[in-house]
Formats: structure tokens, sequence, C-alpha cells
């Protein structure tokens, strides 16, 4: 890839690839140039006698793993020969049975053997540093194995096959394009005219910005589709939160999900809408209390909301709005809000309705109010609805092919933007050609950033260190 | 194998085999006699158009799982071919990417083209069934799998190599040489002399007995090898129990481990001293309230004592013994107990000692005494040697080449030992060959079912039915 990675030493890495759990297989990968000795110290084929060196690559064997002379396990081995392999250096996949101590066992016997136990993410990250994949691709695949929801699987699986890398590239070479031809008309003038190129290198960082616009219009979105809206619902004791969290659990429609990495304390329940996936932020003491705002105060609720991506207001329509709920509805300041006007189909005498609720949440601009009967059942639908155009502008399904889920790119773009920016401000004021290929440099490098290609070791501990063993 | 297996059919399987938790790599298996044709219906090749069947066996190819024109994930497949595989079918192991969902959607797509899901245990059971291995061997991959400590790992690898099976045979041979020598004399007499062979016959039954006597007093030692001993601990409030229990877990040759499967409701913790392994029942129950009899009552502790192997009686040195005391140590007649006699370096005024203390516990035989300071953790090293005298014979590494692990054998080579005695006994009562045939005809059936050769559906739906999914 590049010089600047002075850390990157060439051990012999192995880990426990499959999840550390007792399963019919498990994998245990070791990569590096002297996998192939190192296993062949372990190995005994079928028949005793062969070593993998005489394995050819790509194969599979029958043999087994041995300390010495006693056997630790059958094993089938493969054997990927450097540079056509995950890595790009020799790999050999170990296929034990899938016990803890079995594998555990192989393990301490390649490290005895001359391996060095790999980091977590370890592997990815030679696959990276020997310029097999970039660092988008990289990190599309922690993201594959996490991916919590098909909107995160399939946006990962783009990102894999090079959506981001292909989009970057493109940009940087625009942009290197436009600061080689300054650096060649600065350095010849003779030869080229810098007459009329600030109007032209204006339209075109005018073009690249918007197209970066367009990829960071899609990260919030992106994110809340990948990771799901988290959720507070507030309201007054029996308003309704718990009938409406009961209906929204027990919907048909709405699956409940264990997520795997959420933590437990704040997220008590994910809800799926169809695609739209609700994680209700501290739901446990909604439904134990039936009031979140009583029982925790303001205070609490405040920081509820303030984690929250969305607010479910439920109203008992037949009940005024008092000063604790004014108090609240503050809070849900630039806060998008969804307003559920409960029980209006049980009296006549309806003090809050679709006509006079908007001068209390004055706050909070286009706030949809849905009526419900949670008795019933009734609004869901309008439900989803409300939420489609809050966070997808209507569309349930994708509308974009690039969706940035991942929030260093999304930091990294705005970079990119704002470095733009200075160049048509500095185009704007006329200022001269020096200080257009300053802020294009500082564009092309944070472009560079997010593909990998001009980060330092720091950041590549950092990316890969949150990787799972064995990847 | 046999005509015996009615309910076999020849479906093509699939499942995840390794763990159902996000990680690295994923490995989904396929066999069957259709497994090569499915898996072209969902697999393309890197270069988008070579099938699987043109693949060479044992090969390993980098590609993608599709579902029609979309990619699902890139993968490695490796192709195993009848009867070279581990089940003697076609097999296809998919070497994917290891997060839950996107392992299942490829198992999804597998089903959608054909696949049945597969049963647990049932690739295991096709092994079996195909008679690439026996019902020990098949037992002995599910030991392997869930191996908790190098004994229990060694003995499964002694017995997937063939351990039991062979013993087995060569003693099923030995029984059908003399069936046979019966039956031909019976039918043949002019060639077949049978006056003096009850007496031979009686040496070979008496030699036969002998060798499965010796199996059989494997067994009790092998299972608390395998399993670990269950361990009651009880005494007296302020007795030293926690303290016990503190050194036992703090001692820094003692790891604490979770175990996977235990019940944690019963086994709170589990200890390990050198290769001894102590589970601690209901220890919470001790450590919470310091004191098991008083809270729980005899009656709980009887039931406590009773499902323990082992009952660490702990007593304060410094206090006489009462009704309690006798009415719980009336309860550890025929138990394995070991009295530690605890504070004897605190006070001048010692109640018990090691020379009076046996007149309390007559129930128990060769009831080893130890005497203990808590305070100083001093008394581990003697109750590891109390324990290796009273479990294991006073030898820590395992004397045996060949240990009874399993129940089912057990159990089976009881009746073996039956039969045999039967035979020796119509011998003595100079009874017709007839009988002598009968029995020996059991035995031989017995020691068959052992290795799964006279084994009916049931049985081998409930073995296979305890595996892992995926093996």
């Amino acid at each position: 890839m590049s010089g600047v990675f002075n850390n990157f030493n060439d051990d012999t890495i192995c880990a426990v690839a499959t999840a550390m759990s007792d399963s019919g297989i498990g994998v245990i990968r070791v990569s590096g140039k002297d996998a192939v000795a190192i296993c062949d110290k372990i190995y005994r084929s079928a028949k005793m006698e062969q070593t993998l060196k005489e394995h050819a690559p790509n194969t599979i064997k029958y043999g087994y793993v041995c300390d010495g002379e006693k056997i630790i396990d059958e094993v089938m081995i493969s054997f990927m020969k450097a540079p056509h392999s995950f890595t790009r250096e020799d790999v050999i996949e170990i296929n034990s049975h899938g016990g803890v101590l079995i594998m555990n066992q192989i393990i301490e016997l390649l490290l005895k053997s001359g391996c060095r136990l790999a980091d977590p993410g370890e592997f990815t990250k030679r696959a990276f540093l020997n310029g097999r994949i970039d660092l988008t691709k990289a990190e599309a695949i922690m993201d594959i194995i996490s991916a919590q929801n098909n909107f995160a699987l399939d946006s990962s699986r783009n990102q894999l096959r090079g959506s981001i890398y292909d989009k970057v590239k493109s940009l940087r070479e625009q942009i290197i394009y436009e600061m080689a031809f300054i650096e060649s008309a600065l350095d010849d003038p003779e030869n080229y005219d810098l007459t009329g190129y600030p109007e032209k290198l204006k339209a075109k960082v005018s073009d690249l910005t918007s197209e970066i616009e367009k990829l960071l219009s899609t990260a919030d979105e992106g994110k809340i589709r990948k990771d799901g809206i988290k959720t507070v619902i507030v309201g007054k004791p029996n308003a309704g939160k718990s009938s409406l969290l009961n209906t929204l659990i027990g919907d048909e429609r709405a699956i409940v999900t264990d997520i795997a990495g959420t933590t437990r304390d704040i997220i008590e329940e994910t809800v799926r809408l169809g695609d739209i996936v609700l994680h209700l932020i501290d739901t446990a003491g909604i439904r134990d209390t039936d009031d979140i705002i009583e029982k925790m105060g303001v205070d609490k609720a405040k920081s509820k909301i303030e984690e929250a991506d969305l607010v479910l207001y439920i109203l008992d329509s037949t009940r005024d709005i008092d000063d604790e709920d004014k108090e609240i509805i503050s809070l849900c300041a630039d806060k998008k809000t969804i307003i559920l006007l409960n029980k209006n189909d049980l009296s006549d005498d309806i003090k809050i309705n679709e006509d006079n609720v908007f001068k209390f949440f004055t706050n909070v601009d286009n706030v949809p109010v849905i009526k419900t009967s949670m008795l019933k059942g009734n609004g869901i639908d309008e439900l989803k609805d409300a939420l489609s155009k809050l966070f997808f502008n209507g569309d349930i399904l994708p509308k974009q092919e690039i969706y940035i889920t991942n929030l260093r790119h999304k930091e990294l773009l705005q970079k990119v933007y704002d470095s733009l920016k200075l160049v048509d401000d500095s185009i704007s004021k006329n200022l001269s050609e020096d200080f257009y290929t300053v802020d294009l440099s500082n564009a092309y490098a944070y472009l560079g950033e997010i593909i990998g290609e001009e980060v330092g070791d720091d950041l590549v501990e950092e990316i890969f260190s949150k990787f799972c063993m064995g990847k």
C-alpha cells in the first residue's frame, strides 16, 4: 500500500475465526510467511506421511493436528497460497471440531510452534495493508458481519463491492486533475494559460460539492436505516404509553428482537415496523412504572429525549395540558416528534384535538399528529407513514445507490465539503491559484483518508481493533 | 449398515455448522445426493461462469452466493465427493462471513433451492447410518465438542479413534465363536464333540466377565473425571463454609469457570484443583445466607446431599456436635464424605478432634479428616490428596487406557455382564447347551447395541437429537 505503516510486522498470526462457543465445526485461521512451515509442525496427513508443503494450493486435505505423537483432533486443512488469499499471505484454515477446549488446544499448539495470536481484525488489516482491499471495503466486512437488518447488509455488501471506493476514487481523480493543471500552469506559464480558468474551476467545484452534498444527505437516513430509530415514548400517567408499547410489540407486523451488542440498560425493546426499526429507549422504566416523567423527573426525561432520534409524545385527548406537559414539550425543540392523540373515541369532552394541539407544540416543525385508539390498536399504519415521511422522505425502500452509513466517512466528507467551499471562496475573492491548491489538496487528502490511502498507523489500529477475533 | 433404519430418508440437508453468533467466519454445511445441484443454483464462481459440477472434489473455490442476480455473500466453497466425506454423501461446505443475518440468508436460500434444514446431529447420524462410523464414534464426536477438561477430551478422542469399538468388537467375536461352536455341535454332533466343552466355556466366560468387570469398574471414575465431582458443602453457621468456598475459588491453583449447559440454578461454581473438578452445588445459598442447613432445613439438605458425589462436612472444632449436626451426619451414609476440622488453631478448648470425630461419623466408611485453618488458607493440598484417594485410588492421572464415560455404554455392559453370569450359572447347573446360547446371544446383542449394530430407530433418534446443529 505505502510506506506509512511502520509497525506492520510479518509475524505469522493465528486465531479462531468462528465464534468461541461449542458447535459442530470450528475454523482456525493461520496467515503469514511461515504458515505452511508452522502448520507442518502440527499436521499429519491421514496416512501420517505427507506434509502440507506437498499439498497443492486451494485443496482440502483430511488429516490430524498432533502434539508430537499425540493426536489432538481430526481436521480438514485448506491451503490458500499468497497472493491468492484473503490476506494476500499464505493462509491455512484448520477446520476442526467446534469445541471450545479443542479449539483452544489447537491455538496453544500453533503458538508453541511459532505463531502469534492475531489481534482483533488483524487478518482484514493485513488484507488492507497488503493492498487487496481499501479501507472502506475492510470496514464493510465488519459491517456485514454485524448487520442487523437487510438495509445494513445490502449497503455493506455494496460497500464491499466498491461502491464507496469507486465514488471516492472518481472524486479524487477529478480533484487531482485540477491540482495538476494549476501546478503545470504555474510551472510552465508559456504552455498553460490560466485565463478564464477560475470560472471553469468554480463550476467544477460546484459540481463536486453538490455530489458530496448528495452523499452527505444520505448519511442521516443511512444511519437510521442501518441502526434503527432511537425512540423515546413520553406522556403523562394513563395517557396510554403502556398500551402503545404493547400494541407495537404485540402487533403481528412487529417483531421484537434481541440485538446483540446494544446496551441492555438503555435500549429495552427493538420493534420492527416493516423495514423501519425502532429502538425503544428505557421502556423498562415505562413499562414498570407507566410514567417516565413522574418517576424520573424532568431532568431524566431531558437526557432521554436528548439521546433520542424520535419522540413519540402521547397525549390523553380528554385531559388539559398542564405545566409539566409544557416543560416536556419545550424539551422536544429540534427533535423529530410525533404526537399521538389518544382516547379521542372515549369521550365527548375532548380537550385536545388536531386543531388546537399545535399551539402547544410551537417549538417543533411539521409535527405529525395521529389519532390513536390504543384500546382498539388503531393508528399503527398512520404511525408507520409518519415515520417514513419524517425519516425517509416517504420512501420505505432505500432510494439511493450509495448510502453513507459510517460516521468516519461522514465526518471526512464534511471536511472535503468544507475544503471545497474554501476553494470556491478563494475564487470569489480573486485570490491567487496557490490558495486553490492548498484546499484542493486538503480535499484530496480527506478523500484519501476514507479509502485508507492517507491514514496513519493510529487510525488503522483503531479501526481494526473494533473487529472480531479471527477476521 | 443394515435395513433396520426405515425412516432414513435421502433428502439433501443443510445447517450452519459453526456457532450462531456474529464472528469472522461461518460454515454452512450441505449434504445429500442433490448437494451439488442445489448449491449450483445459488453459486457463481468469481468470474460468474463456472458451476460446482465442474469443480474437482477436495478443492476450494472462491465465488459468490447469489439470489438470482443479487449477490448475497462472497464465499469459499469446498466440495467433498461421496463417499469421501464426513457423511459419505456429497458434502458442500460454504465458508461465508460469520454474521448471523447473512448465515440465515444463505440457509433460507438453500431451503428455497431444495434443501431441508438438518435436525441436530443429522450429519453425524448420516455418517453412522452410511457406515462410516459406529455409534461409539458418533457419540465421541459429541463428547469432543462438549469436553470441558483434558480427561474428557482425551477419552473422547480415544473413543473416536475406536478404543471402545475395537474392545466391543473383540468381545463380540469371542462370544460369537462360542455360539457358532455350540450351534455346529448341536447340528453336526458327528464332527463336533461337546465333551468337556462346558468347562472350557466356563473358563472363557470367566475371562469375559472379568474383562467387562474391569471396564465397568472404570465407569464411576470415568464419569467423575469427565464431568467433575458434584460437591455439597455442609456445616453450621460460622463453621467456615464461606471461607472454604472463598479459599477454593480464590486459590491461585483454582480456576473458576463458567461451564455452558450446566443448570445455573443447581451448580453455582466450578472449581478446578489441578485435574480434579468440583461442581459446588447450590453454593449461592451458602454464600448468601452462610447456612445451608438453617435456612433450608434438613429436608433441603437431604436432597442436596442425595444428588452429590461428595459431601464436604465442615466442623467448628471449638463447638460440640448437636442434634441438628447428628441429623445431617445421618444423611451422609453411603456418601463419600470428607470432614474438615476448622478453627483448631484458634482455641485451647477443642471439643472435636481427629480422635473423637469418628464416633459421630459411624455411618461413613474411611472418612478422611483434614485439619484446616480457613483463615490461613491451610488444608487445600490435603483436600486434594483426600479427593484423589477417594475418587481415583490416589492416582491423579488416569490409569486405564479405556474409560467408560457414557452412561448408555455402562448400562449395556452391565447387561452383558448379567447375561454372561447367567451362562456361568447354567453351566454350573449342568443345564443343556441351548441355555448357554440364549444368554450368549443376549450378551452379543447388548454389545452390538453399544456400537450401534443392533439398535432401533428410536434410540438412534434419541442419541443424535442431543447433538448440536450442523454436526
